[in-house]
């Protein structure tokens, strides 16, 4: 086997969370041919990458494949990522503040390691492998505790001035909004992720109202719980998921008309509700395409889609980091 | 001279409008060395094309410099422009459609002519030779009868998959807002343009607040008028151009948050109002930094600046389609 032959080569992408690392091999056409979970060690840096390093180490040796075959390493990690140098600069779940990941990795492996951001890196991901394959520019949204946004535009990973570009989470929406947690008010995360979601549906609770979620305590209510009153027509659960959806299609549209993208994907842990969640979305960005034109212009049927990587497009975003392009 | 001394290279920046035709002798600095207007002949799109040859060669052949001097031109054109291609696809301006733009005037000129949208070669001005100078990330908004805005990223122009990047004068901004002439409602552009800040003051004379502007026709107000009174503290003046100031500035936030640019340089006529248009726009970005900690992070006192080319932003802009880069 030889790396020049790519049918027979792979890549390796990790998807480095807070409490598990994922870990596959991938076939060069975004096929995954093996995949591991491991618990997150964080309690230091060095742990962590150690963890990381061995997970890694594990997959080759059970996987059959020669260490000639992969052709390269990409890592998807949580917070702010410095991917030209390989730093992770600031990551709360992981606890890291300024860890060299890259050369720390590759010191370990001697494999070419690559590090992004992990919803760039799955904005990647849609780009090569998803909803994207053969588009050049895309959006891909993560929607669930919180939600931000990643660009691949003219075929590349956008990251902003200060690696902070798609932080759309905390674009104030509506004036005098809701307090959101960085403090501000009306910001999009706390309009339509999936906590403001129930605490949508738990507001109209406590006035009183009727609805199947009336068997559930309110304080601990959550977006699945919604949804799911929503499959069943709840009334009281439709029209929360209603409103979420306008404040999400009101963003998009707004994002639609600054990047002009071919597709808008939605990941994360909300639209895995399905159609309950995409339609009222679509709905109001119906309505915006048929009274504005200019809008009107950049709608399709098509244009925004819920995300078919389901879970896998965590690895699959850090693999496509490794992963030639032709 | 030669080409291959940079100092005695110039490049052509020509800013094609509706009413006149500027052409530009731009030093590889950003500096004019010489410049002329003449009206454009927009009867058929071949007298258009003739006309800039002729302004072209005009100034070529009074400014002493060899065409060997003359490394390209650069051509900025209202509407949509398909730049790869070299084609005007659509101005209501210039009565074009799917005008074949570089093919045609390289044939009359033999000098390599590159054309772009005129905002998104003013964006590029504003990198190369404006507030951007150094910059790889900037937003140019103009504001003007309509607004839109243009993207450097990564140094380079960003048009997005149908040239439609940075049609953000039809986001829409308020829920329910004012009627736009795109059809919708709540556009930035229908609350925030020249002519929807005279509008804000007309709706308040028409309430029969006293004002300065109460001895003007109330139908025919411009925003410079308001701007005029504003300045002279006038308070429905004041209140018309701060309103209008939190919605520029509610755009201004997102794109923030959406591109994590350097720096956002405002441009176009309203902006030439100076520190009356400036001042409100930047205290609702203040106020929106120190609530909200994500936009604090990259809001700083400089960030929101208006160009300083002036009205030689659309020359300059044009002729920095031309100039090579370093």
């Amino acid at each position: 086997m030889s790396n020049s032959d790519p049918k027979e080569s792979v890549v390796i992408g990790v998807d480095v969370g807070g409490t598990k690392i994922a870990t596959a091999l991938v076939d060069l056409r975004g096929n995954i041919l093996r995949e591991t979970r491991h618990p997150t060690d964080v309690s230091n840096p060095q742990a962590t990458l150690d963890g990381i390093a061995q997970a890694i180490d594990h997959i080759i040796s059970s996987s059959g494949f020669a260490r000639a075959d992969i052709v390269g390493i990409g890592l998807g990690i949580p917070g702010l990522v410095d991917p030209v140098n390989g730093i992770g600069i600031a990551s709360v779940n992981l606890n890291w503040r300024n860890v060299p990941v890259k050369a720390e990795l590759e010191r370990r492996l001697s494999f070419p390691c690559a590090i992004e951001n992990d919803v760039k890196a799955a904005a990647l991901g849609e780009a090569r492998y998803g909803a994207g394959r053969g588009m050049k520019n895309l959006i891909y949204m993560t929607i669930g505790t919180g939600i931000a946004a990643a660009f691949v535009l003219d075929n590349e990973i956008y990251s902003g001035s200060k690696g902070m570009a798609g932080e759309v989470g905390h674009a104030i929406i509506e004036r005098d909004g809701p307090l959101c947690k960085c403090g501000g008010h009306g910001c999009l995360e706390a309009l339509a992720a999936g906590p403001a979601i129930a605490a949508r549906a738990g507001d109209k609770l406590h006035s009183g109202r009727r609805s199947i979620l009336s068997q559930l305590p309110i304080d601990s209510l959550t977006a699945e719980d919604v949804f799911h009153a929503a499959a069943q027509q709840d009334e009281l659960a439709l029209e929360a998921v209603k409103e979420a959806g306008y404040y999400l299609a009101f963003a998009i549209q707004f994002l639609a008309l600054a990047y002009d993208p071919q597709v808008v994907v939605l990941g994360g842990g909300v639209p895995q509700a399905g159609e309950v969640f995409l339609h009222p979305v679509c709905q109001s960005l119906e309505r915006f395409a048929a009274e504005n034109w200019v809008f009107g212009e950049l709608y399709h049927p098509d244009f925004v889609q819920v995300t078919k990587l389901g879970t896998d497009i965590g690895v699959l975003g850090a693999a496509a980091l490794a992963a030639p392009t032709h």
